[in-house]
């Protein structure tokens, strides 16, 4: 009754294109500190089940079957067409990917192609900083090569995406830095650097952001669940609250990624500034069978018009499968639910669920 | 089978004397800062789907009807009209009415006619304040006059409200500031003060929570959710905790108000603290159809006896009557749910719904 | 169907020894500061009904009867008789008791006899330190008795369990505070402490955590709702995550007890660190009819090897009681409806359960 009929990932990363062991494929499954601790797996959490429970039929066998014969599957189909088969098995009709993740992983054009899908780029700052700073001699170079490059990326990617929250924390001080701040910071970072050092320092940060915000293209931004390393708090997006304040009326649109457990925080943004946008999808594929839940409390302050589906997928196809078939499962018991309760009307309720699957989406990137 | 048979709403506003259009009734749907979003509107909230779902049928419409039919039926009827059928159809017996908004809003007495109810003022201290600074020429009389202010809506108001969360944050020092300081900072307000300034000082806004604690009266505190231009976990009540110990044991209750997203703080204070309480009702407006879930994640850790009804409403009377039919609903519905598995008896839910509902504001503010 | 065979209860206290009349007895019921208000109960809270819905049938009484008509039948059986058919009909098969409270209740031997079942000791690290100082003359002798009464306690006890978090607040410095500052901290400590004193000082909690983390026995750490005095948030878990980030790889194993209403940040730090664990039962009893939700919570990002069940009772069988069937039920519920909504296997969900109800238990403390 409630299934919309096309999804806008809005942000994920491509898949490895190498053959995936048990222990390899595991790994992919979790961002962790360290190995599974023992006696324990990385199968045995939300996300390890729900990949056990949506992605087996797709490779032809049951639900549920062990990890080991749904390896063997794989292998025995190659990691080529097993990823075609689960792409074109997840409903995604457009990937918007984020390219700035070192691991060697599908561009947006395979994504694609082996989709079938529309794919677009998200050009992550932080690594554009990198890149240019590995090829810029001095502070005056890099700063113009890097206003250059934001100014470039912006003609042909559909969005931004900032890491800041994960780098440094979401409590940076709201207004752009000044331009001998800049230099100064710049001119730090460059003498310090080794060869992959990466961009920490709040200035820097702060900078990238501003720049950014200066090309209009929506620019997203990394909060709550993230890479490890970070402080979980410390990437609570109320901490953004005065950026977001600063930027409201200058026509860029800011996009809240994964939010969780901070989610009821991102939906309150979307709900009071214009220009907010929140995600609701990355944090399904992390929580599984608890996703019907974790997108109603989303649902809670952020309007609908506000909210953009999104797997976060990174490295495995399954990710992608998982993200859109746990999204449209959550969507349809939720949005189902209150229709029977009479809380919603059905066309309400339809038309609230295409908007969130794609039609935000579409208007906010232009795509789909 | 547990419907509570009077809603005594603790915290409301009055409403609008003025013909609304479309867009200047969509602006009260939502507290935001800036105009919703192009291709979004504030229809398309939890908040807008329960007006849709509960009004219409009181002014003779089908619910869910879109929102342009259900304002012409309303200009239809006419702004009284209307608001008296709204306001009778929610089941409210009794108003608790915070009258210190700027905006031009119906007083206690107008709401109490078009509702055929009882309604009671609540002071609110900033605005008491504001007030008294407008006609003091000097400290000592602006301070002598605020004394005498409270003082004297004691004699006739059933609760001091404050603002304070939202104006300053709740991460206040938690003892009387020194009479010196407050003199002080009376000094520094007044002399630099314009027409309409508003009550910002921390000195000030702690001198005013303790003369009101003073007067005996019941103190209700905002918290969670707010007013746009404050930064919501600045907002969280566990930022109260040594105010609220340093006022234990003086005979004047707290009340908690709004708390969400930090409901079940809210919820914990009212469960250490004997003089603390916590409402459970402005969420739900803003939560909608999973307003079942945010009053049972109240219902966690307060006990029942020291858990309030309000509906939060403000300039619609829309918002009174889907502040008290979510309620009824989701206490139905949570109480329900408990005894049909056992959890708790018929009797039990049947008293606690009553308690909730009207009892515990009875015993607070002898009203109802 | 779902319905592990033991449980482990991972954290809790023995039992009064004395008769209880209701004051007494409903005082148990919560921590708080000060008596229930006028006109309240603590019998009206989710710990007061899921008592009288769990332990009555126990003691040959309907469900939900009225609470004085409980402890008349209470007082006919006698407190010994009435705490071994309380304990026996909890389903627990091995308790894990924390010894360190000050508290006249009955030590594991008795709780092991009272209810059939094993017992083990946990030791409070703060109370561990302050009996060592009420024998120890000089600085010196303090610290060497202190280490070799950890050594001591190591090789008896399952566990160690560390109250910092509610004596100062879980943001302590992460790495172990040096010899000499440990020595000045002791000094000051030991000259000011009169009879009774707690500890209460941060370089000597830390230096209490990193003698206990050498002993390779695991480590509980409170975090969340605990002793009435604390801030709730300065308990939250994610406060610990540099000290957990320094403990990694030292093969100690961390538990977080309790968590609530962080229960999501400390199923974070067990997803995110091989060597931490959350509770899952301590906030069950507290929030009652709520259980299942809470548990869920837990159940989203915690791995399912990582989550321990524990009572977290005190004082009263009757918490041991309510905390096991809680329990019970609320795995039953969410694990069921994962299975009927096919998210899960039944095989899946049988093995988890008993994962978490006894078998990581006894993995992580040698137990069971």
């Amino acid at each position: 009754m409630i299934d919309p009929p096309s999804l806008v990932d809005q942000y994920c990363h491509g898949v490895l294109r190498t053959e995936l062991g048990l222990g390899t494929f595991e790994a992919q499954l979790a961002r962790t500190e360290g190995p599974p601790a023992p006696g324990t797996t990385l199968f045995d959490t939300q996300t390890g089940f729900a990949v056990r429970r949506w992605c087996p039929p797709l490779l032809g066998l049951e639900p549920h079957c062990a990890p080991s014969r749904y390896l063997a599957r794989r292998r025995e189909l190659g990691t080529m067409e097993a990823g075609r088969r689960l792409l074109r098995g997840s409903g995604i009709t457009a990937y918007l990917v984020d390219t700035g993740l070192p691991d060697d992983l599908t561009d947006p054009g395979e994504l694609a192609r082996a989709g079938q899908a529309e794919a677009h780029e998200i050009v992550r700052l932080e690594q554009l900083a990198e890149q240019v700073a590995d090829t810029s001699g001095t502070v005056e170079s890099f700063l113009a090569n890097l206003a250059e490059s934001v100014h470039g990326a912006a003609a042909h990617a559909v969005a931004f995406t900032s890491v800041a929250g994960l780098r440094h924390g979401l409590a940076l001080a709201p207004e752009p830095p000044g331009a001998g701040e800049v230099r100064g910071a710049a001119g730090r970072w460059l003498a310090a650097r080794g060869a992959g050092d990466r961009l920490t320092d709040p200035v820097l940060l702060r900078h990238l952001l501003w720049i950014a915000v200066a090309s209009g293209l929506p620019l997203q931004l990394h909060a709550g669940l993230g890479a490890p390393g970070a402080r979980v708090d410390r990437t609570d997006p109320v901490l953004l609250t005065d950026f977001v304040r600063a930027t409201a009326g200058l026509g860029t649109d800011l996009v809240l990624l994964h939010g969780y457990p901070y989610h009821r925080h991102a939906a309150h943004l979307a709900g009071v500034f214009p220009h907010v946008y929140a995600d609701c999808g990355a944090a399904l594929v992390r929580t599984g069978a608890r996703a019907a839940t974790v997108l109603a409390e989303v649902l809670e302050l952020a309007p609908f018009g506000k909210i953009l589906f999104s797997s976060g997928a990174r490295g495995l196809p399954e990710l992608h499968v998982v993200g859109a078939h746990l999204f449209r499962e959550a969507l349809a018991r939720v949005l189902g639910a209150w229709v029977s309760e009479g809380a919603w009307s059905l066309a309400d309720a339809q038309r609230v669920a295409t908007m969130i699957a794609s039609g935000n989406a579409g208007r906010v990137y232009g795509v789909g």
